[in-house]
């Protein structure tokens, strides 16, 4: 199971843990979370146990690390250009997302599904991605002239939580082609965006 | 903590699956799942153990016997009038959706995200009920004139999913209105109704 250790290599305490991070991640991206061990990772990382647990104490924090790791990575990837009009930027963030869950679907299957996902610190990192996502939409929606509404935000936030369901069904089921679920996802958010001003049909409290 | 049994009543089989289905409805909706017992059930429905363990072995056969009752009832609950343009039977139907939340929102966190929630039965069972109300919603929405392609498929059941965990956070924000809640989610199944025969802006595999 285990690869023979690579040749050591000296890297400085950040270094060294983003390779052990990167190891990480492509250990849980392809095997469910209860299929890892900590010390495969130290094999496949060509270092001692100890070196191993000086960074991560155990399997649940190093998990923890790589869901911190993909999230920023996810909301970096899916930055889309602000000088695009709104419309290009939701199908080129779509298409990154997109990317992302193709790229990654186990280990984000585990963060969102899988045994390690009640964990509390995972959920909060998940939690806080959805935050800055969500923000960052708001943003670019306001500079497209769109009314920034408490129903606004709430939309919003059923919108990424609905993306993140929809292509993680669509990764077992592919029903649809990419580009129909990219767009099923897109016009929501437009029309959401269209709707945001509107008064509700009987008065608000 | 337990209140005193009731006085002993005779039930038949199916009666008496009923009433301890309701106690541990109650319970369940009352307080996390950790914290409810199977004996206290016994002793607020006022049966012996004995008698308890024959209908239920253990507190999670009950729990996932609730679960199951209380998707039925809401299934139930849920269906509108066919008669009813669709915009009124969607708001109808989302209308006792919040009532359903509203009465049931312990249990319902228990089912969809409490320690329970991993449960694959309990998972099943979920799933099933989602399916049943696209269903339903596929049907209603075919009779109103909309086409149906794989597309709506996919976008009701994430319109599903959105919906549920909506409520689900609004039940603890607050952050707008029941109405507007309500509106968002009519207004996005409309809009994505409105689109179900569109075409995708490439060609689809």
């Amino acid at each position: 199971m285990a690869q023979p250790a690579r040749s050591r290599t000296r890297l400085d305490p950040a270094g060294r843990r983003r390779q052990l991070l990167d190891v990480g991640a492509r250990l849980f991206a392809e095997r469910p979370y209860d299929l890892v061990s900590i010390e495969e990772i130290a094999v496949r990382a060509g270092v001692s146990r100890g070196l191993m647990y000086r960074y991560f104490a155990t399997k649940r924090d190093l998990f923890r690390a790589v869901v911190q790791a993909t999230a920023d990575h996810m909301i970096d990837l899916t930055d889309p250009d602000p000088a695009l009009p709104l419309e290009q930027q939701i199908l080129a963030g779509l298409d990154r997302y997109l990317d992302h869950f193709e790229a990654n679907a186990t280990l984000i299957r585990a963060a969102y599904t899988g045994a390690a996902s009640a964990d509390e610190h995972v959920r909060a990192i998940i939690a806080d991605k959805a935050r800055r996502h969500e923000d960052r939409l708001l943003d670019r929606l306001r500079q497209a002239g769109v009314p920034e509404t408490p129903r606004l935000r709430v939309a919003l936030r059923g919108w990424i939580l609905m993306c993140r369901m929809l292509i993680l069904d669509w990764l077992d089921t592919r029903e649809i082609s990419r580009t129909e679920l990219r767009d099923v996802c897109a016009q929501s958010l437009l029309d959401l965006a269209a709707h945001a001003g509107r008064q509700s049909t009987a008065a608000a409290p």
